[in-house]
């Protein structure tokens, strides 16, 4: 169930069900010479609508932009500063537990939205202390950091998984989007390793974007055998969430 | 061209030839009792799709979360703080304008928006002055507030048009999502009208949140006739802001 | 009734009587060859005083600096940045409705003040929220904005009133301060129209300051005018606000 | 030379001869029972006119609104947050500086603009740093404190003159607006003293406002003593400020 | 009784005999050719050990940076803005608020602070107004403006004291760090003194770091009698404070 | 080398022979029974020092207060607002690039901190974006995330090592502390694990403090192992990152 499909009177009745909600949160930056920059926030996306299927559960619009300062070097890459994407994470939770929502569960996309995600949900927690008859809680599932798709990723490609621009998650999201996929030749095939500081000095070690991949490996194929693990595993977290994290 | 579907070398070909940009921005709030949530979000979304097809051009993600603090009254709805949206706006146009971009097009369906994008707009252009050589320009393009759009709601609803869930934006939204089309009784037909201040004071005047409407009357058919409009309408507002606005 | 000129006894049995109060707000900005840059305060400053004529209500000082940026490229413009002004008009109100003000009628004298000050409100409405017990409500009054004053404007001098440095707003600022009356000679006669982006341009476009206007047209006598007819529209609108607005 | 009164060619003609400016500062706060609420904004722009009559320089508009946080409990007053007040006054030092003005002389009339105002002087020196071709330099002038003024209070009250709501500032302001001048009898004769901590702590210790002062003492006549002292005082130490200032 | 070396449990018993806790504030910037970076941060520290030997008390960590805008044009020098500074103090007080401290006792080393500080105090006061059933109360004690210090000073060393740098806090600094002492000749032997404005005027003004001292004269013995009379002092003060502050 | 025990000059030396800087950062929170609430910024500090003792290096001020919401349930515990945290990094950093210094060298003891520092770089590599003649770079070194130290833990240990007031931490405040060590006993020996969302739920799953941990086996002699191993590990981490970080 769309949020953003939904009428507000078909939100009260599912908030007669439950209050917990599923966020899709990613990013608008580079991925390498073959991959999308819309990859990030595709694959929560992507997901969420497959963990639907399994399960009643309602579904925020994405946030489509992200943390990715260290991407600016590259054409296309939009960063949120990161206390623009805090107070981003704070207006929406914020807004939905006035309606009554209780668990926040975002699915990412995007490593460097790590720090300023759980950043928000500190002011977020320490803003409703001494409320205590408004419990909240909050989580964030990074999709890709997970034993099932780690496993498969290690397995079909080796180290050339890589670390930004990853087989994985450009394989995912092509089967979200098929008629993106794109034939681009990669030199060298398999990309460079290194320690990750300003956005200069990315764009020197990592020329074209990828860390230590080879998403020419990509396939359809391999997202959607991606795609299936992560809405398993993701299903199943949010399940104990919503029945376990704290009140 | 959609940036999200796009590569990075991609942008840096499209800026030999435009360094103009699309960026949709919506709202995610109550639309009455058959209007979506995302309505806001949808038509310039759509509309956007719409001037891709006839000219060139490159679209940002959609900005989903707007300015809607006055449906807070109403499930489902969310809200970013005012400074929340004004940061998003100018962290995304200085992103974008480090990478070349000089003219920013948003293509807006909230009249929750005017008043802090076009604040944006001044804190961005504050922050480039004294820096002649990177001009800027931005331009704020509400939909529904053109010519063609209001002659023909007029002609089709009369007053039942209204201000807010109006039939216009639910057709044009039920023509972007007609798996979405939702049929729901109204009482009064036509909602009643009124000033806006506070969300208590908003729900108590409209109760069902829409204002001076009969969304009753929307259609997939009377939707496609305002997208094509609309599409004419911007493309045309586009190509000019493109060509004469500030340098 | 000056706020400035009361002591805090005689504010205290002023609420015995009303909650509302009446907050002039204008800009530091150039007005042209003839205009002064004061103009936007003095308006409202000498409407409300107009108004207190007629009937009791408290004025509070005048916010004399407003959101001016496009102004920046002359001499003399003072610019809050939008977040500024935002917070100055969210500071005032909040200590007023401390003392149990509920009612707050901003008379506005400058364009560029719409979009900031409505952002208050907003801010503000969020602020308040879940505290029913403590309604307020806020309107802004664009002086310049209702028939009377367009209908005479367009009698007395047609396109000629122009949309900056305007022929009515010249000559109210001269009916308030005649000792400030300027003679300048002005080329062309009446000044050129176009959009409004960043300051450079609008110095480029405008060279003297004006948009559209011929304010040597301006008088004394058309001043007092206008000021009457918008002493007689704006204390019906408060009239109204006061006992129609949001509870 | 009021900036208010100008025109932008004005201010551009006196930019040739100077690069100073004076502007007054105050609030709007209680100042016991018969003190204008106004009295610290009053204060500071009646001895910036009077300067101006000795020697040509321009006056900004006053601050009218300070950081009276202390002054809460008593209707009527308003305060900015200490962090808006020092984001009021760099935007205005910031907008000067950028049409060339280098010799910012602000007039104070309240001791609680103190810390935010030079707090603030602290953050524009800190912008400008790593500039050395545009150097500017900020002063505060409080109109109270020389020896002229604290000689005549002792001599004409001893210790009635007081900390708050004194005889000295009442005289002043009873001298700029003879038309508002209160006769109130007030118990005791002479308030008491205290320490100063948050707002309910000021009202319980001083319940009518007032700090150690008998204000029932003031008159115009004095007032216009007060007024010459400041203005001769102040206008050497702007003499001095303008030649001798940080370059 | 440090807050660092205890445990939570021991704040709990120490909170049921007091609410009382002690803060000492200091600053990293120069002092001068042989005065420590560190000298403001030093000497309050050590004189609250002092004071907790005589008496019961809690001492929370020294926050060791503080506004040093000032001294920037001097290596080593590290200054929060002041907007930082407040914050710090906000959320430290406002921390220890909800353990039911109530009484906040800052001993500041460094003028530089004193702005920001007593700012921060007049925003706390702000956000718990309207809360009467948890009050609280701040103050900042300066440790070298008392009688007893300024009396030695002026006694050992006349004006060679001086305003930055002083002979007094390098002493105490000294004292409390007896390996650190720095043997170096200056130049003139006692250093200018003047107006302070911005960094590089000031490195341009007093050339060494020092105004108006002669630090060469400090020496451990001085230091020790300086930490004798300042924990006296402040002693006192603070029982004062903790039984006659506002409640 | 210690910052504060260092004159202007002093550092002016250092900076011609080296640009690197090791800034220690901890936190003031609860450490369990017998833990001390000072643990996290005593732990980065003595190893700073020890690693002075082996290389010349400049260390900083310890910032003792760090982000700590997740504790706030328990007495003493002080926390920054992350947003708050990140602004004192970007203030230290700032000022420091300022007079030369371009390698920034955090060892923090507290995992609480890593998202609001790691944001903090962020900001501060998107504030240099386009000033590529001043490169800097930040790293954050947790202390206790290194094979040697948990290889150790384990050996010691095992599980009882714990999350939160670990055997290791205590024992190397211990090692600094030795006049500070308490006997406690603790009620279960093991302290339980689970996840960590906001300050109530933290307090209801850990009631004494403690995250699977049994502190009790924290002895002065383990301290000083755990010291000499994170000295060693971060001596060589701290070399690599001044020799081979980005320029
Ligand atoms: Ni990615
Ligand atoms: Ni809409
Ligand atoms: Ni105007
Ligand atoms: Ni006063
Ligand atoms: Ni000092
Ligand atoms: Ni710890």
């Amino acid at each position: 169930m769309q949020l953003a499909l939904s009428t507000w009177q078909e939100v009260e009745t599912y908030l007669g069900h439950s209050t917990g909600i599923v966020i899709p949160i990613g990013s608008t930056e580079q991925h390498g010479p073959n991959g999308l920059i819309g990859t990030d926030a595709i694959c929560p996306s992507r997901i969420a609508s497959g963990m639907a299927e399994k399960q009643p559960l309602l579904i925020a619009p994405t946030i489509s932009y992200g943390m990715s300062q260290h991407h600016m070097a590259f054409a296309g890459t939009i960063t949120l500063r990161p206390s623009t994407l805090i107070r981003v994470v704070i207006d929406i939770v914020t807004s939905l537990h006035r309606h009554g929502f209780t668990h926040f569960y975002f699915i990412n996309g995007h490593g460097g939205n790590i720090a300023p995600v759980t950043t928000a949900f500190s002011e977020i927690y320490a803003a409703i202390e001494g409320h205590p008859s408004h419990p909240l809680c909050c989580r964030l599932a990074n999709w890709w950091r997970n034993d099932a798709i780690t496993t498969l990723a290690r397995e079909l490609y080796g180290d050339a998984e890589g670390y930004h621009a990853t087989v994985s998650e450009v394989a995912l999201s092509y089967f979200a989007h098929p008629e993106a996929v794109k034939q681009v030749s990669m030199q060298p095939e398999v990309a460079p390793v290194g320690e990750i500081y300003h956005a200069a000095d990315f764009r020197e070690k990592f020329p074209d974007g990828r860390i230590g991949s080879n998403p020419a490996l990509a396939t359809v194929e391999d997202g959607e055998r991606f795609y299936q693990l992560a809405v398993d595993a993701l299903a199943e977290d949010y399940r104990h969430f919503i029945s376990h994290g704290a009140q």
